[in-house]
């Protein structure tokens, strides 16, 4: 199978020029067939103050009525996913951005309202696999922004980190694929204030026991437990690593060990 | 050669949400291959304003300095552009959002500053025919949003019907292409104020006798100039109507002699 390589990239490097360029610029460097998936929260918190709209998150989601919405949808798929886009173009990629709407690529449900309600808010059902395949075959790579639609004429907002994941999940029955996770540490750490004390590789039984003596904790968790069920799904690989190291074999690494036995 | 309609659509009623829904149901009953252009510059304007910019606008067109081109990005790649592809999923039209940027489907370049700087403005260069007919090929329908880059990394403000012209020009090769302008009135009128005055066809030297005599005036002139264009590069036929009469055979109908021919 063709080798896919998927990055994953958070709100804070979208918002920084100079390291949004750096990291293209090694993402132009990747061998073989690649995804981006980028967030963009912290833009859309500075353009909705700047327009009167307040920001509510819970456990670090975005509560999201309808004017939200726009403003998402403005910021992810707007500004931050065609500056990708231009900026790939200019380093050779052949990028194309997509929302989930988009060719009915991610298709989700709206989040039912139980004690909290999130709004429009999705979670994934379906990822179009052959879709994405069609696209990656011509050496076209798409841009994921973190917005997907319920069929029925709405847009989701919708985690990145999962869209991430569920890419991954569904295109691994036609690629070999590796996930990447960046964010601003140089991986998994034993100790959060020390970037030299990296997990250097994680399998579930490990994380299982991080978690129970807190080691590993808030944010982190919800990552891994995407990273899992990528793996339990025939993703090969999962990399958690600094922006600024995609191209090194650095970071975090979880490995599908039936995989890795083909 | 396969059918191909090209609607483009302008900023008025894309901030309609039931002339919108009017027009995109039409839209989905169109049969063969589509693409629609739409605008959005009057919700650019809203949103800027409540973002505190400023909107210059010399003969109709906007200055685009750094802060605006943001804001249009987010309104016309962002909101309209994925409210419309969102819409469009629902009714069963396989639809995907577009700037030129994404898969360098329209490359333009920045307007040289002669007596006005338009800033981040581009003149178009290049459609790839290619790349959109391999999407229209596939069943696919692009909605394309009024921006493009220049492959050196920016993005550019373009012309709606520019693009709508330019993007027919190109697609003249594979297609029988018909392109539709709609506006708010019913076509190209004798008497502006009377909507029963219709022209019903006009041919180029017909064209410049009513401009001469001032019965076709202001924005109307740089239309027809893009209509003709595209008929001289082997569009088939320009239609210039009402959103809410797409379906119908009416409105101001510019042929392609030659083509006719066929």
């Amino acid at each position: 199978m063709n080798k896919l390589t998927i990055i994953k990239v958070g709100g804070k490097i979208v918002e920084e020029d100079d390291e949004l360029n750096r990291l293209l610029a090694d993402f132009s460097l990747i061998e073989g067939n690649k995804i981006l998936v980028h967030g963009g929260g912290r833009l859309a918190t500075k353009i909705a103050t700047q327009l009167g709209i307040e920001s509510r998150m819970i456990d670090g989601r975005r509560i999201t009525d309808a004017e939200t919405l726009k403003v998402v949808s403005m910021v992810y798929a707007g500004w931050v996913n065609k500056m990708i886009v231009a900026r790939c173009q200019s380093l050779g990629i052949n990028a194309i951005g997509l929302t989930g709407a988009d060719m009915n690529v991610i298709r989700s449900v709206k989040r039912p309202v139980q004690e909290i309600d999130y709004g429009f808010v999705g979670d994934v059902e379906e990822v179009d696999a052959r879709q994405l395949g069609m696209l990656l075959l011509q050496d076209i790579v798409p841009i994921l922004s973190p917005l997907t639609h319920d069929k029925q004429g709405h847009l989701l907002n919708t985690n990145a980190d999962t869209i991430a994941a569920e890419t991954a999940k569904a295109l691994a029955q036609l690629f070999d694929v590796t996930l990447v996770y960046c964010f601003e540490k140089s991986g998994v750490l034993r100790d959060e204030s020390d970037d030299e004390s990296l997990i250097p590789e994680i399998d579930h039984a490990l994380f299982l026991q991080y978690r129970e003596q807190g080691v590993i904790q808030g944010g982190m968790i919800p990552k891994l437990d995407n990273a899992f069920r990528a793996i339990n799904a025939g993703v090969k690989q999962v990399v958690i690593t600094k922006a600024s190291a995609i191209l090194e074999n650095k970071g975090t690494l979880i490995q599908n060990r039936l995989a890795s036995v083909d």
